[in-house]
């Protein structure tokens, strides 16, 4: 079966997020009073054909490890369609 | 009260995703037979300071409006914390 899995991937706490200070300027400039912060990541969806849903978690774990994530700077979540 | 709004923005359907294909092909070239597709987006959290989740929302929609997705090739999905 083909599952849906989304990666949720964010800067750790603690290392300065440049990108979302931007955002965060322009969206304050715009008159977005009630805007307190901003935070940029990556949302990546992976469609993995596996007999379940528990190893298309492993293998979006595996595509995380081995490419998606930068496990020094960011973290990720994991979300499958269906678990 | 504080409200996390996490913003989910892909692009459209038949929307050409490059960075989508470059990923797919350097995770199946390391051997991840079990990818079928690769969809790239954005993952955008905002904490705002509204008086109701309500309120959260139709501000988060407003960033969305006038910065963070471009409505012609994107499209977005929001999730309030504790809606």
């Amino acid at each position: 079966m083909t599952y849906r899995v989304s990666i949720f991937i964010e800067l750790q706490e603690g290392v300065l997020d440049i990108q979302g200070k931007a955002v965060e300027r322009s969206l304050a400039g715009m008159g977005h009073d009630a805007l307190r912060s901003v935070k940029v990541g990556k949302y990546i969806q992976v469609w993995v054909e596996t007999g379940s849903a528990e190893d298309a978690r492993k293998e979006a774990e595996r595509m995380c490890d081995d490419l998606l994530v930068n496990s020094v700077i960011e973290q990720f979540r994991i979300e499958v369609e269906g678990e």
